[in-house]
């Protein structure tokens, strides 16, 4: 915990409404020019026109922040920073035209980083490939990600990687389990494989995770599938999430709604049914465009999300298949130009919104007094410039919880 | 010029066929493993195997490359890289529903730009802003880049537009005069603005520059306009260059062919009939993925393109309005993301390609025997990984002519 005056700033631009926003919420972000933020003891103190914030609290050290913009450290919702190896082989195969289903069911796909990842495991470098890919996001203004399993499909395995994301890294990390991310090689049967996860890996994963998610879709595990394994987690204390309708609508939107899940992530397959759905709920929309660049997929209906009133969230989805990308900045770019979002909107949706998925938005994703100190200087004067700067260098530093990273 | 032995490398990429490269050569890349490249006087003296390497240059000066993976000195064949001002709030108005060709109606769009790189030419800072935007090229892998004037149009700032682009800077930049942008904001006629141009710019422009390029489209100049310019540049023994096919085809490609241009650029309108010209021509087709996924615009036909034996090459379009975009890695990863192209044909098109557009294609384009001592170090073992990590950080160094940048 350290204090810190950030003096100097051009401007910062900060979510005005607490978590969540939606609605008209999702579109305000107020823009503080001439602007000061004094952070004590790793909180905001005070923040605004920096003659006030001076006037109370000009006997901090300060940081000049030399008339850059800030933003609040952005938050994380979806990833997988845990795994060994890469699929660079995959991502060459994949554009001469294979197919992400089909080198799914060919044994490439998942199953070729829970191969890597339990090697990795084994062996003791999870965690310092971890802390590689941790250090790329911090550098690229993320303060606060979730971390999910999904990659051991084994009880030793899953638990390491949960462990791996639990331990001391110098941005925060919410570990997710995410046992049902694919069926174990080990197993022939889905419903089989689920029983050994719900009986002999969960109750030892909710000692560590926040979270559980699974992957409901044609190739991994079918509604009822999901049902079970997200019930049994409730049962535990977990707060739930779905990845669903990223190749097809199989029933994770009314069933995220049902059970009363935190978030339903992807939804490049929802119609409008589900974008009505979402809208009248309290499950959280979250969207990977980074995923939706890589794989080519259509793209989720975010801006019909955001008009309906849904909590409309966004993530980078990092994994080494499906969206090799760590840059939340890049994320705020593609969902601009390629969902139709406004830089205001991706801003609350990686900010605020991101921190109430992962239950941090009493305390993460505004520039406010009260809120963690984490905040991102960006290399411009114009808070913008963090979605307009096509593959950055749109962060010139980062600060959380008034230690500069 | 500067002698250096890189040596442990994991590996090397290299285009193998000299410039140009079409067909089945534009698919072809040389991968030497554990390898070593030894820079005598700013040229390779040698590069392969590190054992064959190191016998005859083992006496240099070494950088270690910690067994990272290495690819040719990047080169961006199109960018508008020196300009005043940026256009955050034209993107953000973008993003939220206003049409680019609206905006340039309306005296956004490039407008803004020359009243802002006027105003920078004018306070003698668009030199440290051209430097600012070539360090971020340069950071990301470029190490020779192509810089256009066009946002003066008028005869005192387009000469400093290229003096400019000319200056000396950390790489190596080739000039084109773009005084045929649009048309000047005191002009009231395409024509008479062209005589302008062609009398009383283009004669010291000439000097100054290497090419000459123009913007055929609707609302710019069209096909007769595009050949008094580029003929009256032609007479100048400049080389000819083209933007068309951006929005509609206005008989551009036709043109290039009919002049002998070296390159028509953008090509998101280009039909078949096209495609098949410009196969059998020696026109390279330079395509802008950045400026696609910015617009939002239809995709240019670069597997076509590439199918029919077509000379075809990649580069950022790096400007303020239709392409903030500094980073050729990323222009790799949207080229096999979204135009249907290996990271083989990225590389190959981002590197010996894109050289011979702008004339260089002898010396510049790959890591061979003879040529200039232009590396990229990668973040990564495998050289895929320029493509295959969205948003980098792909870069871990960069050596332009045996020098480390």
């Amino acid at each position: 915990m350290t204090s810190l005056l950030i003096d100097n700033l051009a401007q910062y631009a900060s979510p005005v409404a607490p978590a969540p926003a939606r609605g008209s919420a999702l579109r305000e972000v107020e823009v503080v020019t001439g602007a000061a933020i004094a952070i004590v003891d790793g909180r905001i103190a005070a923040c605004g026109p920096r003659d006030q914030v001076l006037r109370d609290h000009g006997d901090l050290p300060v940081h000049d922040a030399g008339g850059c913009a800030a933003i609040p450290g952005l938050v994380d919702c979806h990833t997988h920073a845990a795994f060994g190896g890469d699929r660079a082989g995959e991502f060459d195969l994949r554009s001469q035209g294979a197919g992400y289903e089909q080198i799914h069911a060919a044994g490439g796909g998942i199953a070729a980083s829970v191969r890597d990842t339990r090697a990795a495991a084994a062996d003791g470098t999870l965690g310092p490939l971890l802390d590689r890919h941790l250090a790329w996001m911090a550098a690229a203004g993320t303060t606060t990600a979730e971390v999910k399993s999904g990659y051991g499909l084994d009880r030793d395995t899953e638990l390491a990687m949960l462990d791996a994301a639990a331990a001391g890294h110098p941005i925060e990390v919410a570990p997710t389990f995410l046992g049902a991310h694919a069926v174990g090689p080990e197993w022939d049967d889905a419903d089989d494989y689920l029983t050994f996860v719900i009986k002999r890996v969960m109750p030892q994963a909710a000692v560590r995770a926040e979270a559980a998610d699974v992957f409901l879709e044609r190739g991994a595990f079918d509604r009822d599938q999901a049902e079970r394994y997200l019930r049994a987690a409730a049962g535990h204390g977990l707060v739930l999430r779905l990845h669903a309708d990223q190749f097809s609508q199989a029933g994770g939107v009314g069933l995220a709604i049902e059970l009363g899940a935190r978030s339903v992530d992807h939804l490049e397959a929802t119609g409008p049914e589900g974008v009505a759905a979402l809208a009248a709920s309290d499950v959280a929309a979250v969207m990977l465009p980074a995923c939706v660049i890589m794989l080519d997929l259509p793209r989720p209906p975010a801006r019909e999300l955001a008009d309906a009133g849904a909590i409309v969230a966004l993530a980078t989805d990092f994994n080494p298949g499906s969206a090799f990308c760590h840059s939340l900045p890049l994320v705020m770019s593609l969902a601009c130009m390629q969902l139709g979002m406004s830089p205001a909107e991706a801003l609350v949706a990686c900010t605020v919104n991101a921190a109430w998925v992962l239950r941090r938005g009493d305390r993460l994703g505004r520039i406010a007094a009260g809120y963690d100190g984490d905040v991102v200087l960006l290399d411009s004067d114009d808070w913008r410039h963090a979605a307009y700067h096509l593959g950055g260098p749109a962060v010139a530093g980062v600060i959380k919880a008034g230690r500069r990273l």
